[in-house]
């Protein structure tokens, strides 16, 4: 790391995206014009269509390949890890600060290095399909014993493989997009039939996702030693959830219309390279998992985590969170072969997400069912506004980073605030 | 009916697809070529790109959209109900006895309609989501007699919702694609770990599918009146299951890997158009559903649906189930109406699959969990086989149409073959 060369672009001192980072977006100038890839640089978008075009990311997997004036990542993201390598070098080597070549051409400045404000972000990957997974030991333990008691609160078999289900991948939103509630089927009375309206349990749940870079044949399962070469970076996710629509609906084929109204994802994805440096222990895994599942190395990632509130009357958001992504007792490569081991095909551009981040404390729970305990421990915002649930007008948002030695590679933010539901039922 | 022309293209008397049925394909002359947009008629495909290239296909909503030289249905799809009644209206004419413009034309004849034969049926839609639901009472009964009792055997929310799952996209192949048996974990032992290899509980489902057509925006539900309008129109779907796989994993998020490693879907997609004098009354809901859910007129479709069953050392395929689809007791509205009442958007081309379809009786039942009890009661086929579930080299065929007076309008079939195991662990 202390190669990493200083960059000419002016990048704020607390910046989530300084040279060591270079998280890649998709982006359409608010002006107009069509969409394109950037890569977040301080408090600007360096535009990779327009330094393709000027002949500055050629190499021996990019020259040629067309990957940047597209409306998505997924044309990158298919071409695998030696050709993101080869851009992170050249894109690292173009804002050096010893690299004439974009410092000292005013006019490609000018055209490649746009303010963020002045873009509007765009969903990063045409998703084919995104899956959920439910990693966090700690979150798993809170809900099961919410919901059975704390004898039995992790199922059988989840110390064994990564649960997770099949999600909705038409409703993921990219971060901005406000989330209206939902109306649906609930019985808040066991002994009443259900009722139809508007969610009183929304929720938010804190994770991160990856998507998929190469994919797999149908038939053929990723090997774990060769997992990660399939991730092509990672995101945060906002696994938006109606409680008391999951609740009535979840047995026994699990969450749908409960979760398929919306979800978030944020728009800059940092690769793993740039993550490398924060890798960490996971949790230790007793009972061992079965070989398929056994892997070397640091698998967990030192990525703090918060979420932010900021009800209709609040002056300024509060926090409400604080956790760290180090907490997931199954890793992202533990995912990746799991998830394949039946043969089932991960295509380009798929999401996995990681499932609610819980840690140890309160204070690190990543859902609002966890903070207020189903409801029971309703908590305190400045300006004596308490929280269940989340209420029409709230703004949710997340963020989260690694923390280096005096600079952080962050994922910037991921916010959206709560609409009303439509009042007319079709 | 009475007016339906009689065509001048062979149709055997016991074909599916008699002029009346036109169900839609996409197809590939084995010889080489584009995949393209196929009719189905007697044993021929009539290829609608020759025909729209003719200028024989123009028409109000038609003219100039370029929606059959495709690799899916999902252009056309798009286009809505009256652009597929203009085109059914076309093809009809064309084909008819005493329209000479394709009949008397032999060089367009031999360029337009092409015998089955000669072509390999592709999937017939670009899925982005699939969906898959539990519609029939009776296997959703079965199975909660098998797994928690006779007194518990539907869950409290089935009588009040269409319950359903996200299921996997990706995996979803054409007809004519084997299948290859899965590996994965299980527990066949619950009082020991886990094991991983091979399922030895595969399975077939018998389920029929919809495709949508026009969608909807996030978080505009579509009402119930108004749900068939996004109906294209149908498919067979096997849901090949592994049992052994999905007991173990389903807790508590569903269906996951179980599910994941092949749907197969019917090459030939029968519209809604086709269907209609197939109506009949569906089972009568008691408790009467929420008002979002509430519908008038015939809500079941009369389509007989039979599986066939050969083994690797059966002369012949030996019919194990027949059922019928009108057995059903949530109808392709209510899936519609529940699935968007949260606001989730269906995109054209998405899949809503019935679930398992079983009647009333043993010889009903449309899974071979339910046909052998779990295992409880295996059944003999002919030469001395027994089966309680799929073995490698099984072929399971699946097949239905619907019985006009001396006609049907059917689906052709849907055939696939049980491939071996991988025995490389990755």
């Amino acid at each position: 790391m202390n190669t990493t060369p200083r960059t000419f672009v002016a990048v704020p001192a607390d910046s989530h995206f300084p040279i060591r980072n270079l998280p890649y977006g998709v982006f359409r100038p608010i002006m107009g014009g069509p969409p394109r890839v950037g890569v977040a640089i301080g408090e600007s978008v360096l535009d990779l269509a327009v330094l393709a075009e000027a002949g500055l990311l050629d190499g021996r997997y990019l020259s040629g390949v067309g990957v940047f004036r597209r409306a998505s990542l997924n044309a990158l993201m298919a071409l695998g890890r030696p050709a993101w390598r080869e851009a992170r070098e050249l894109v690292t080597r173009l804002l050096s600060a010893d690299e004439p070549r974009l410092r000292d051409n005013q006019a490609l400045r000018d055209a490649a290095l746009v303010p963020q404000a002045s873009v509007e972000m765009l969903l990063p990957a045409e998703v084919g399909d995104y899956t959920d997974f439910y990693s966090s030991r700690e979150h798993a333990t809170n809900v099961g014993v919410m919901f059975r008691g704390p004898d039995a609160a992790l199922q059988p078999n989840w110390l064994h493989l990564p649960v997770g289900y099949h999600g909705r991948a038409s409703s993921l939103v990219p971060g901005g997009v406000d989330v209206r509630r939902p109306c649906g089927q609930t019985r808040p009375d066991d002994g009443a039939p259900p009722l139809f309206g508007p969610s009183r349990q929304m929720d938010f749940e804190l994770e991160i996702g990856a998507f998929i870079g190469p994919g797999n044949t149908l038939g053929e399962p990723i090997g774990i030693d060769r997992a990660e070469e399939h991730i092509f970076g990672l995101v945060l996710v906002n696994d938006w959830s109606a409680r008391d629509i999951q609740k009535w609906e979840y047995v026994p084929l699990g969450p749908f219309l409960g979760k398929s109204f919306a979800t978030s994802v944020s728009p800059w994805v940092v690769t793993l390279d740039a993550l490398e440096p924060f890798r960490c222990a996971a949790p230790v895994q007793d009972p061992p998992p079965l070989p398929y599942l056994r892997t070397s190395g640091p698998q967990g990632i030192d990525l703090c985590l918060e979420v932010w509130l900021q009800g209709g009357r609040m002056a300024a958001p509060e926090r409400i969170t604080a956790t760290n992504a180090r907490h997931l007792y199954w890793s992202l490569a533990q995912q990746v072969a799991h998830h394949t081991v039946n043969g089932c095909n991960l295509r380009t551009g798929d999401l996995l997400a990681s499932g609610t981040i819980s840690g140890p404390t309160r204070e690190s729970r990543g859902s609002l069912l966890e903070l207020a305990w189903r409801g029971a421990e309703p908590f305190e915002l400045p300006g004596g506004e308490r929280r269940t649930f989340l209420e029409d007008g709230d703004r949710v948002t997340m963020t989260g980073w690694c923390q280096g030695d005096g600079f952080r590679v962050g994922f910037g933010e991921l916010s959206a605030r709560v609409l009303p539901a439509h009042q007319a039922v079709p």
